[in-house]
């Protein structure tokens, strides 16, 4: 066991997720940040380079550059992995010469703009037999573990029915307009893709549902919303769905939701028990019985799973959050790379991966597509 | 001002809905329960009649008998309105001639079974001039009257999308086979009419939406579920929804989400503000800003439009339930009729009338349409 | 089994208190008022008696000339008890001449001015063989006769923690000197007692705590507050318990908490598990346990307690509040009088009695003179 | 501005405390941990070291010796600061000796096991110029941050009230006999000090109330309970509160509450507003009003102060935890002393000092005279 060495591409300093991805692979102290493409020009990365008190040799103008010098480096100062933290669009290119070069990869969501390059990259994963993990760091929630874990148990029952919604409201006017950039890559077709908020935030609803029921989304009706003015993408949505056992479902995700902050929320209806889970107060999952009262697991509580008890840090209690659940896609990524380092080989490691990748582009498509033809129904993948 | 005198059909002791109509009526000392017809048997209306504490003349075999033979009575010793609490297919005919002998009505919901039946008893009341109430509870609720007073006011901003889930669990199992008696007449289509679910709780749901945004459905877009063994009628739903306003939203409804209660909710969300209703926990409305934090009002607590006002009973703080808002219904209810009674007419009578009754039966009708045809855009009147 | 026929003794139209035993009195139809002396002069009280659309001849000038009139009516009309809803130092007076003439009382708390008068009241119950209810209407929640059955059956263990606040603000300003009524009469130790917030609802503290844990306060030290510029009695309060079994606690009451509404809160801990109760969401009990996770109770769902499940009219779900919980006082109260009218007796009532009477008053003078003696320990009783 | 380099006293592998620290230190990428005298046995700590991935030359046998020798390690190499996260007993010697020898000091609370000590660092801490932190965490949270700001621009008005809880259950059994080192420290007076649950964590309710309204508790009335059999110290205490203002109050704190998890709540009453927090929920901060309804703040929302908006790293709606509080100390910390190598000094550090120390030290023994004296008041400091 030893710390990984990543390499940022994108994230840099004022970026939201590249924060975000930073502390999260702190955190645990089995990742180390060595080197970083920050951002799309040289004098940008160096400055954010020097902000994160990197050595100036290890900051690059471009995701190429970074991919090719630190391939001559020796092996034990090169690093492990790249964490890409860019637009949509910037996500293929920078992952495909990863694999190619030898290096693992983390990505964020979604992984590609089409499905197609999505399976190019899987083939790559396969082909090279390097790690690749796609950063929905939702599941790696203590609760969502525990409600993975009892569906996965039979706890439930067979699942008949699914509720999913994902609110945010900071997009409910045209902030794409007065300088914020987050919102000015999202709502350009040409970084984000075919979906808006449906991939932004749509995806992570999707993920959520097959992550936890174990379920496909086999097909769906989806009707988008474009409601700021002269929106070209989504920024709205109502989607029915049909799981692939014959299970219902509905989901609502929104950017123009005012005053929902990050209401992500599921619900899950089995023959003998459901489950509901909140992001904003995650650290609760409530369940309902067919025979009992209502039982509200919290995370190293009592009657555990033990993947639930494994993603918590600390006592019951003591509230972990976001960057927490964001932490244990890193920890659980860093532990099957060194994991692959040695003899003690994991078998079925604990994060999103590529495959997950493929099923939120394939997602993204099909609502889109659907919403074309006036929520008809259309399946995925 | 005087306490009115009702009669009411069905509702027999043992009864849930009965013994709701009889308890909301009393809380606030305007009406008095004088008679009734309260079961399909003349024995069992008796018997119920006793348990009642009611005078021997005046319980009555059928809904027939009652309303002639109260008519015959002297004009201060009378009823003043029959009550109908039967199961849906013996809402119009009692209706229907409570009005045309001069009684006014208090009817359950869904209004008949059919769209045609629910407009011919529009115009029976039209042409009568009798006053008629269709018992949707759920507009009685404080916070019910102050969100829509928000809607109303503008405060929200032009509404943009809504989310409506009614949630139960009652029916998860084939309780229908095991003696329920509410299970039993609503699963069997000759009573409840085409929708099952969608009759008992999606009437709720849809005119919950139609009353505090005060914009009407245009079409909607509905997967129904059958999901008990042998089922005829549908005891879960998903529905995409499109406002006459160009607003978007979905419904879901389930009387087979196993653990849920009575899980009513509403999300309405404008152009500036939103708000957030539970009907599990009544005495909240939760809104959201663009420009401020999370405001929750309470019964009879600062900031409240009149009508919420005039809804509560008592001081903030002190819970109001079902019950209340029940009451409310019938409240409102006698307070216009005495005042049709006197000089001092009210114009706009606050509660539910039968034209919201037809807006529920096209309700139905168009779900269950558009279920047949894939879920396919239909519109409702 | 008939209508029990109510006299009241104050609660003319405009009290709070008095219309809410009208409802909670009315709700079950079990209790009908047939006269009353609303007020302390004879024209308010015939301006009370017509607002309530009684006969002329059933509203008195004065409690005295009701008790000693009823007395002569016929027996089957006359009425049967009388409901006492003045302040506090007009209980006595007419709870004494009730029982002294043979009704029946139902009397507003804190029972009396004195120890001394309440044990005189509990006298003429013994020796009369009327019955007598106190209204401390929260124990008529179907939640807190949840949490008294669990820990009479011992699930929760030995006790040995208690804590409860009840929190209200409506007193944070001078309302006294503007024109509010209830807050006039509650200031001034002639009509109060010496107690202010302390018999107001620090009596429904106490009682909450030795009616879930069916302990008595054995001692308790206080410090109290007359926070309100030239207040005479205590508006804030926070005490030291210690109760019989050497379990400990906290009460703490204020009606100068800013913004708290009605903000009263039990917990209870033992040695195998503990509860809590908010009354402002009165329909969940919840509990934690030292082997399983937290488990959240509602009325009308799974496994409860028989009087739990006889507290409660209408499915889970359907929330039920202030009203019915205090209609549950009067529901028992009329079950238990009827009972006594014919040869099935009800051994032991569910409601409270004149004891619960004597211990709050009790209650009140051992925290005034705690607090005299800078919060020293003094036992009740 | 440069990394500061951490060298932490205790906190050995399987400590649930000093992964705490480690954790929140790492995760704003602004200290690194480079050695440690991580137990009181030289193998232990040499295990923990290479658990933790250090060089085997930067972990030592004692605490001693790791600060003598890291003094002699060149400016650029050694550490910057200790971090104490050993029992009570152990933090006055380190932290004098680390005073001492030129390093600044991150300690654990309660700072000593006497006043006198506490006060002897004060002065060391004083004549030396260090920084030193004493390990308060929940102050770190944004919305603990926003009402310390409310209240000190007097948003609430002259504070009246306080009331604090501080709820666990981990020690209702016991615990400290099979095999929970935690706990049988923390049993121990000669570890623990003369306080068990007062100073673990009676000491952050005090801290909380004085960090929070800026006011000290003058004097105090505590009844302490010794639950569990044999138990030689505190498992248990209620204490009345009088503040320097006038304003009265309680605290409750306990660790055999059974089912409590990590139950610490405040709630604040002004003249014009109060504010109410739950750790369990640390993402909101309640606020009442006199005048308007309830405000509901939220971290990174609408109108925050901005030492509630620093306090918060991620967007609106993705819950920041204990985690993260915890690092708000250290990262303010790293800025403090940072800033002090460079000219632009930071006047008012924020975070808790050695004078919050003394405070909680005092405290305690405050609390334990009055316990012994049967909860008689007694003044603090």
């Amino acid at each position: 066991m030893r710390k990984l060495r990543m390499g940022m591409i994108g994230g840099g300093i004022g970026s939201f997720i590249g924060d975000v991805h930073r502390k999260a692979s702190a955190l645990d102290g089995k990742i180390e940040l060595v080197c970083g493409a920050f951002s799309s020009t040289a004098e940008k990365s160096k400055a954010s380079g020097q902000a994160l008190l990197l050595p100036e040799d290890r900051y690059y103008g471009s995701f190429e550059e970074m991919i090719l010098k630190e391939k001559e480096l020796p092996v034990d100062i090169r690093m492990d992995f790249v964490s890409i933290v860019t637009p949509n669009h910037m996500h293929f290119a920078p992952a495909k010469l990863a694999l190619e070069n030898g290096f693992h990869v983390v990505c964020d969501k979604p992984l590609t703009l089409t499905v197609d390059e999505a399976k190019r990259l899987e083939d790559l994963v396969k082909s090279t037999g390097l790690h690749f993990a796609l950063t929905h760091n939702y599941p790696g929630t203590p609760m969502v573990k525990q409600a993975k874990a009892m569906v996965e148990n039979g706890d439930l029952g067979k699942i008949r029915k699914v509720q999913v919604h994902y609110l945010q409201g900071w997009m409910a006017t045209a902030v794409e307009d007065s300088g914020n950039k987050q919102a000015a890559w999202r709502v350009d077709p040409s970084k984000s893709g075919v979906g808006g908020a449906l991939g932004d935030i749509g995806t992570h609803a999707h993920n959520m549902i097959e992550y936890v029921t174990g379920l496909k989304v086999k097909e769906l009706a989806a009707d988008l919303g474009k409601v700021g003015k002269g929106r070209l993408l989504d920024d709205d949505g109502n989607i029915l769905l049909r799981l692939e056992n014959g299970a219902k479902g509905t989901m609502s995700f929104s950017q123009i939701a005012v005053g929902e902050e990050n209401n992500f929320s599921i619900r899950v209806y089995g023959e003998k028990g459901s489950l509901e889970w909140h992001q904003e107060n995650p650290n609760e999952l409530i369940t309902r019985w067919i025979d009992r009262p209502k039982v509200v697991y919290t995370p190293n509580g009592h009657e555990l799973y033990p993947k639930a008890i494994a993603a918590s840090r600390i006592p019951a209690g003591h509230p972990e959050g976001y960057l927490e659940a964001f932490a244990n896609v890193y920890k659980n990524f860093a532990t099957h790379v060194n994991s692959s380092l040695t003899t003690t080989k994991i078998e079925t490691p604990d994060y999103p991966t590529v495959s997950e990748g493929i099923r939120g582009v394939q997602f993204i498509h099909a609502a889109v597509e659907s919403d074309k033809q006036n929520a008809a129904w259309v399946s995925l993948g």
